[in-house]
This record gives structure tokens, C-alpha cells and sequence, in this order.
């Protein structure tokens, strides 16, 4: 039990469901001139200019998330971020959330403040406003649902779909080290249930653990291509891994690919700590998840755009669909690309 | 379990996440020019002309449903219909909906499939499209979450502030009956549990397990009111029971209040189901809740227009604020309106 009943905190049931809510959105105060109603009615009330775009996750404790390794307040941030990703992946920008909560009594108010605090935060990192959702008890446990919103710009939301033979294939970011942050946080468990006096030093770890317990989602690679002018023809969020999402790509456009092993970027840290591991560090960037990065397509006439830009990567490049998804390893083979996605089942 | 594992039904884990994801949404096809794109991206695309309502509502097994009574079919159905009530709350017409599941391994995908002909029969009935959503394992019993999006007409989004010393208090339908249903329900499990030969006979029943299985919202009503050309000066769903919504609009519109007992719409069989039980009808019908019906003001010169109406009740006016929030009794009594909403904690 992370959050065992304490004395010296709130139950969740001295309040009402209603004053819970008014307590825990007291703060939701809103800021965009999109955002016309915001907490407090039957629904929320927004005027986008053209094009809305929606999306949805659920966050379940003991599937998605584990409280021994992540903290309330990161959690509620995270919860945030994943969905924000989600919509910086349609090209658009995001504008509003709705957060809905169950939790058992097992939790104080404090603690869902806590997770409140992190949802907060995200709001204001990313400059969306928080406009509605529920509050509920569960019978067991902590599950979130977000629902984030988004507008496009006048170039219309960037679709799975929109990728041709020819377009050059990019990441953003790094990736691979949110997975290995979860390794490393495991085994720190690990030794922390053998050795409860161990201290764990996870500063040799940092990145890793950063990219796991706060992932930013890429705003910042929408406004970007904004600025270098590059309209993406396809775009995907890279949260189930890269290879999955590279296959879905390549499915909704009808289209095949190569990536190139030696083009993938790799932060230092999370090569050095899959040594450490024995593990491939190849297959974790592949596979391993976690990783709010951004993957597009671009016209071979945008190459001079992208390239060198130290947040972008060109892995490789789309193909006529008959030549497959493949992977063109450090020694030059070219091997099927398999899909190793997170799976929730 | 009202779902054990059967080796004759299929396991959710067989199906791999995506499998699962696009089994379910294969019907999921879109009927209305708002939809731009549904499911199938890292997000739908909508375009409403003008303002976009959004509401979000969770439903969690063993808190808001026990799967004892309520059939897989009949709980998607009503997830959605009690998110589409929030948006015909605001004077809005629904338009798309996006589901989020999680269900532990005792659901078979035969189990999901039915809720999800559940949902799909709702947005059928409502002319909603399915846009978007998430599916996911859990580690205990079933959770679902529903946001519905909706568009106003013209004259805007209807308030819970709008409400006006003077106006009237109109609300559709009859109430209580839900409650009453489920307390049949109850019953019922009861004598089964006690003797699992026993054959319920619910026909003298029928309308109130309806209310509470297969409840409706008041889509039509929005209409009405368009029809007659009354604009309610404020607006509410009453799913938490019909004090604390009268008491919620009050709050919000500054306002105070006069209910008359004897203007309650009550169905002929809750009345006769609250003697069998022997409970005071008014107390239900004021704090049952689940009655997905509509709560509204209008001014006093639409009075016209509203009386007589068969989907209709005025049952009070507003006051001001001093006077506060009283019910007026058959006997001319004038007592405190007790808000005894449901509590979720």
C-alpha cells in the first residue's frame, strides 16, 4: 500500500462528491479565449476556429503506472502529457483538457491533491486550459481518463495516411530511454524490498528515470515545423514503440519503408545503461515505448529544412508498399521490421 | 462473476491490443459532415460550426453498476446515454462520442462485444458517431469512460447561471421511477440469491427496471423547445437527484426557489411500487436520481407555451435569493429543500 489510511489525513469521504470536486478545481481557472465555460456546468463550453481535434486515454493503476516507482504528482502530469502527445501528433495544437478520476479510500485528499498538483502543472507547461471531468470512488485502486482537445492550424490536422513512396521518415527527440528508466527503477525496487536501508543513487540514471516519471509531450516540434515552413504529409505519436508505430505508418498510408540502424538516435546514457543491462540497445529503441516523440514524414524537398536540426532525425525513408517494412542494420542486411508494441492484454 | 472464464468464449489476451481495439471499432463507421475523421488516428477530427460542448463521465463496476443486474448490452447503452444527457443539458445536440474501457481477464471478448452493441445501439439511437476512444486491460472489474461532444444552436449554450427571479421550473418527464427500479432489482437478487429457482415476475415492474436499465435522454426535449421557440433561461441534468440539481441551479444563478409537492411528475406504477415498499414517493422523487431527465427555467411569458405539454411539468418558480430553496408541501407547508444528491463517496 502506497497511500495506507493515515490518521493524520483527510479521508476522501468526509467530503461529498460535489464539494471534492469544487475543492480539487478550484485552481481550473481558465486562460484561452477558446475556452468560453469552463468546470462547473453539465459540459464544457469551447469555440475553436475550424477544426477541433479529440482524443482519449485511460490510465489504470497496476497496468500503466505503479505507485511504488511514480510519485502522485508525476503521475498526474504524465497523465496529461500522454494525451497532449496525442494531439501534437494530428499537427495540431493543444488547448483543453477533461480529466476524469476513480480512486479507492485507501487515498487521502492529500494524495489527490498531489495528483492534482502534477495535472495543474501540465496545464500550465503547456498552456491548456483544464475544463471538466468526474470524480468517483473505485472499488480498488486509481484510474484516470483524459480527454485533451486541440485546434489545427489552417493546414488541417497531419493524418496517418498522408505518407508517399520517396518521403523521408523522422523522429524527434531520442528514443528507448523511458524503457530503460523503468528498468532502472525496477531494480532499484527490487533492492529496496530486499534492503530497505539501501539508498538508490539514481543520479548516473538520470535522463533515463526523467524520460520515464516526466515525459514531455513535443509541442515545441509542432510550432517548429511551423517555423522551417515543413508541412509533414504523415505523422504518428511514438508512445507504443517505434517499430509499431512506423508499421502503422506504413499501413494507413499504403506505403512500405526502410530505417536505418545507425540513424536512430540514441542518448549516450541510454547506450552506456544498456551495456550495463546486457540488453540490445537497438531492439529497446525499436520496441521499448514510452517515448512521447513525434514520427513524420516529410517530402525529399524538405530534406534541407530538417537536416541537422538537433531535435529532428531522418531514420530513413518511405518505399512503394511492395518492398515491406525494413529494418537496414549497421551491416548493411535488410531484415523485416517487426512490430513488438506495448500490448495492455 | 457474472463472466467466468468459459473455455467456449474467446480470451481477451488471444487478440493483441490493436486486434482488440480494431475488432471493436470495425462498425464504428461516421454519418455526420462534423466528422471529419474518426477512429483509427492518434486523434478524431471534428468541425463544428461555432461553439463545441464536451462533457465526461465515469462509470465504474461496483460503484455505478453491479453487472448482477445490469446486462453487458444495457450498461454500454446507458454509458452513453447518460454522457448524451450532459449535452442535451446545455440546449445542445449531441454529436460524437469517444469510449474508454478497461476490463480485467474474466471478460471474455464475446462479454466486450456486447457492451460495445450496446454503445453502438445508443449512437444509432441518437445519431451519434464513435469517433475515438481506448481500450485497455484492468486489474479488477470493468471501467468505462465516456465523453460525448455536442454543438449548440444558434442562441448558445443554456446555463446553470441563467436562471432569474420570477422564472419558472419546468422539468421533462416523470421522476423517481429509476430508483424505484433499482430497488425492485435489488429485491429480486435477493430472493435469488436465497433461492436460485425462483423466476422473478418484473412485468408489474416493467417501467421502472426500464428507467433504471434502459434509461433515455431527453434528446427530444431540446427539440421541443426549439419547436415551441422557448430559450430556457437555465439548464440541468437531474441524474443526481432533483433536490440537489434545483439546489445546483439555485447556487449558480443566485437565486431562491419554490417546489411544489403536488406538481411532481410521478408515473402511476412508481407511485404504486413506493407503497409496496412503503416509502414516501415525494422523498423519492426529489433524491432518487438517475431520472435522465431535464431541469430548466423559462421566462414567465413562455408560459403559454410549456403548459400542457405531456412532456412537461412546471413544478415551481424562482424566488429571490433570500427567500432561499424551499419545497411547498400538499399541506401548504412551507420546508427547506434537503439536497440528498448521491453521493459517489
Amino acid at each position: 500500500m502506497i497511500e495506507p489510511k493515515n490518521p493524520s489525513k483527510t479521508a476522501l469521504d468526509s467530503l461529498g462528491e460535489f464539494a471534492l470536486i469544487e475543492h480539487l478545481t478550484k485552481a481550473a481557472t481558465t486562460a484561452l479565449p477558446s475556452t468560453i465555460l469552463g468546470v462547473g456546468d453539465d459540459a464544457a463550453v469551447i469555440n475553436h476556429d475550424g477544426e477541433t481535434v479529440v482524443s482519449t486515454d485511460m490510465l489504470i493503476e497496476g497496468v500503466h503506472f505503479d505507485l511504488g516507482y511514480m510519485p502522485l504528482k508525476h503521475l498526474g502530469y504524465k497523465a496529461v502529457v500522454v494525451n497532449l502527445s496525442d494531439i501534437y501528433a494530428m499537427g495540431a495544437q493543444a488547448t483543453q483538457i477533461l480529466v476524469s478520476l476513480a480512486v479507492s479510500s485507501r487515498f487521502s485528499l492529500e494524495a489527490v491533491e498531489e495528483l492534482y498538483a502534477g495535472i495543474y502543472l501540465a496545464c500550465k507547461t503547456y498552456g491548456v486550459d483544464l475544463v471538466g471531468g468526474d470524480t468517483t470512488s473505485s472499488k480498488q485502486g486509481l484510474q484516470l481518463s483524459v480527454t485533451a482537445l486541440g485546434t489545427t492550424s489552417n493546414t488541417g490536422a497531419v493524418l496517418r495516411s498522408g505518407a508517399s513512396d520517396n518521403d523521408l521518415l523522422v523522429v524527434s527527440g531520442d528514443i528507448g530511454a523511458a524503457y530503460m528508466g523503468l528498468q532502472v527503477l525496477a531494480r532499484e525496487n527490487d533492492v529496496f524490498k530486499a534492503n530497505p536501508n539501501h539508498k538508490p543513487d539514481l543520479e548516473p540514471y538520470s535522463y533515463l528515470v526523467e524520460r520515464q516519471l516526466k515525459p514531455e509531450a513535443r509541442k515545441d516540434i509542432v510550432s517548429l515545423l511551423e517555423a522551417l515552413e515543413v508541412i509533414p504529409t504523415a505523422m504518428i505519436d511514438i508512445s507504443d514503440g517505434l517499430s509499431s508505430e512506423v508499421m502503422h505508418l506504413c499501413q494507413k498510408s499504403e506505403v512500405g519503408c526502410r530505417v536505418y540502424e545507425d540513424k536512430l538516435p540514441l542518448d549516450p546514457q541510454f547506450i552506456s545503461v544498456c551495456d550495463e543491462f546486457n540488453i540490445d540497445s537497438t531492439t529497446i529503441a525499436l520496441s521499448g515505448g514510452e517515448d512521447y516523440e513525434l514520427l513524420f514524414t516529410v517530402k525529399q524537398e524538405d530534406f534541407d529544412k530538417i537536416k541537422g536540426n538537433p531535435n529532428l532525425s531522418i531514420i530513413g525513408h518511405m518505399t512503394s508498399k511492395d518492398q515491406g517494412v525494413s529494418l537496414v542494420t549497421r551491416g548493411d542486411e535488410v531484415i523485416p521490421l517487426k512490430a513488438q508494441g506495448w500490448k495492455a492484454f
